[in-house]
């Protein structure tokens, strides 16, 4: 059975309850660095906190960005990066009620207090206190729940952090998956650790923010782990085209199995992809995914959707200080440009029913997973996602 | 009644039918050169064609950006320029059954074929055949109508060309409002000239485009005819708050009338727009509507919207190359950005219903006709828009 390849045979909350546990973590010391695979200490979880223990831990572009310290401002040394995960609860702090020891848990990055005027609203997954910020670099109430053997603090990373054994996470950022003793016997467990980010952030996007339609088509640029899950996401909706947009052929073969039926490698083509897509489409698809982070990319993308009714869906992340490239006329073709942050998922009231839609077959997970690989081999892991060659490679502990 | 004040003593579409009208008309010479008004052959609709006699037409900032040559590749001359206005028809081309001599009508320069994609789409006003631009110069079936008193052909403009006593255009350019005999009789028919372009335009940005919704608040920047159209269309949607921005506090007088609760005046403060918007309303507005056709305004217009939810909708016309003041990442805040064309209004479907609704005083647009000049006048009629002395100068025949 899947669940005995990780059983944690020494995994016992009575004996860590309310103690620092001393683990192994991948702590990041400097832009670029490589990770140091080390013992580090992590605190009991305080006031509406949860420590939980990670089951598996994956790599996303956003680690890359952020180890490779491409934003100056958020420097911040030594730290624990990470935030696609799947973990069981070791213990709660104070005031939570809504999960305990034993639980089977997602950690999401893009939190829901369930109090402020974003989560109380229907039109956004925003949350006031836990939004999305590699700036913020402690836990919500202060301090951190790492520090070195020798007792030096080490930062959070958005607010997750994965690439450890145990780790500590506001309650509103932890997705009760299943209740104690179900999480051992679930086939399902090393992909539902992709719904904490690259799944549902690229399904929902499909789903909740373009809303995809029956019959629809659909281009996607970029055919990374997020650019593939739109693609599931649309092919689940019945879209009737989707076109896969990449610079990588490779990428193709994995493509046809999570539903793209036409590819474009912009090199093979002097024309603009656009063209080509608008030639493919009678004038353009209905909806298309900007998963790239690059510039050129997404005006191609913009004007691959169809005048009039075509919405274009941001997804990358943009590190260039370069503004959009569309001018203001252009909106008068009707043409619509919105972002997507964790795919419009409301985490915590919305991802236990997603993870169920997932394990009935609703969206086919099984070719996401390339790689796995103990933490001890992160720095081979990130050379791997550098490469292209994985999609997503877990670490196991 | 009103009716008479322009009773057509002179209009008797049998004498007239299937010949060439010879009738007085405002004709374009060159950029920003004045006007001349002199005698034009307008000569009978051809197939799907409409003659109308125009009954009042007025002056929007299309207009007149188009006659000072902005955009140089459409300096067409000699040219008769207008496109809001009102009118009956003297007569129709072969194949034309839904109207006939002496219904009143509007001229839409944005047209409805009824049979183009876009005319079957739910999703968008646009029209493949008969949409907005400024460079289609003769008939959609080729030519001129109008020429010359020496026989040389003077061009088209907007699919409609209103500055004359007679214009022809399209069958696809015209909404019958009334059936023969009810136009002499209308009160409202010259504010119903309004709905040609401006009223529609505003009105419907608010209620089509935005849907703006009871108890929201809106942020209108620019207060010309379109922009106070939008917030007598927010207003008559039951928006709670509704500031106007202008530079001009002449505007806030006329603005109070239809329905801005609050004004702001850039010049009044350092602060940003944004950020006094933003304390107005908890954060921002529900929906912003940028009218002045200027990328730093559009910025604030964009900024004052709330994270998560807002809205802001373009309707500026923005003649500079410069690109949409937004970065990618700024989408993933929430807020979205559309633009609208004719208020979004398929104008041979709605219109009509439009029209009635405002003869039911549903909106209220006494206050909108400010100038009431002849045609000979239409020199002095300019230099009151571009003063920003007048928000619509009716011209009369």
């Amino acid at each position: 059975m899947a669940g005995q390849e990780f059983a944690t045979e020494n995994f016992n909350p009575n004996d860590t309850k309310g103690k620092t546990i001393t683990c192994k973590a991948a702590v990041a010391y400097g832009p670029g660095e490589p990770f140091v695979v080390e013992r580090v200490l992590v605190h009991p979880p305080q006031k509406m906190e949860v420590r939980i223990k990670i089951l598996f831990t994956s790599i996303c572009h956003t680690d890359l960005g952020a180890w490779q310290g491409e934003n100056e401002a958020a420097r911040f040394y030594p730290r624990i990066f990470g935030h696609e995960a799947s973990g069981i609860v070791e213990s709660v702090g104070e005031g939570v009620n809504e999960m305990k020891e034993g639980d089977l848990v997602i950690p999401i990055f893009n939190g829901e207090c369930g109090d402020c005027k974003y989560c109380k609203s229907e039109k956004t997954n925003k949350c006031e206190r836990f939004g999305v910020s590699i700036m913020k670099k402690e836990m919500d109430c202060g301090g951190t729940r790492f520090s070195t053997m020798d007792r030096k603090p080490i930062f959070h990373f958005l607010n997750t952090s994965t690439f450890t054994e145990y780790t500590v996470l506001d309650s509103a950022c932890v997705v009760k998956i299943h209740a104690n003793g179900d999480w051992e016997f679930n086939p399902f467990i090393k992909t539902l650790t992709l719904l904490s980010c690259g799944v549902s952030t690229g399904v929902g996007a499909a789903w909740n923010t373009a809303n995809v339609h029956s019959g629809s088509t659909v281009a996607v640029f970029g055919l990374g782990a997020v650019g593939l899950a739109v693609a599931e996401g649309a092919r689940a909706r019945g879209a009737s085209k989707i076109i896969g947009v990449d610079l990588n052929p490779e990428k193709f073969i994995k493509g046809r199995a999570m539903g793209i039926t036409d590819f474009i490698n912009p090199r093979d083509d002097e024309r603009p992809v656009y063209e080509r897509i608008r030639d493919m489409t009678d004038g353009g698809v209905h909806y298309s995914f900007e998963c790239a982070g690059n510039l050129n990319v997404l005006r191609d993308a913009f004007l691959s959707a169809h005048e009039g009714w075509g919405l274009t869906v941001v997804l990358g992340v943009h590190t260039s200080p370069k503004l959009l490239p569309i001018h203001p006329m252009d909106l008068f073709e009707g043409r619509r440009i919105v972002g997507s942050v964790f795919g419009g998922f409301k985490g915590k009231t919305q991802l236990p029913h997603f993870a169920k839609e997932c394990m009935d077959g609703l969206v086919k997970l099984d070719g996401f997973i390339t790689h796995e690989l103990p933490l001890e081999e992160i720095n081979q892991a990130f050379d791997l996602l550098i490469a292209g060659k994985s999609l997503r490679c877990l670490l196991c502990f």
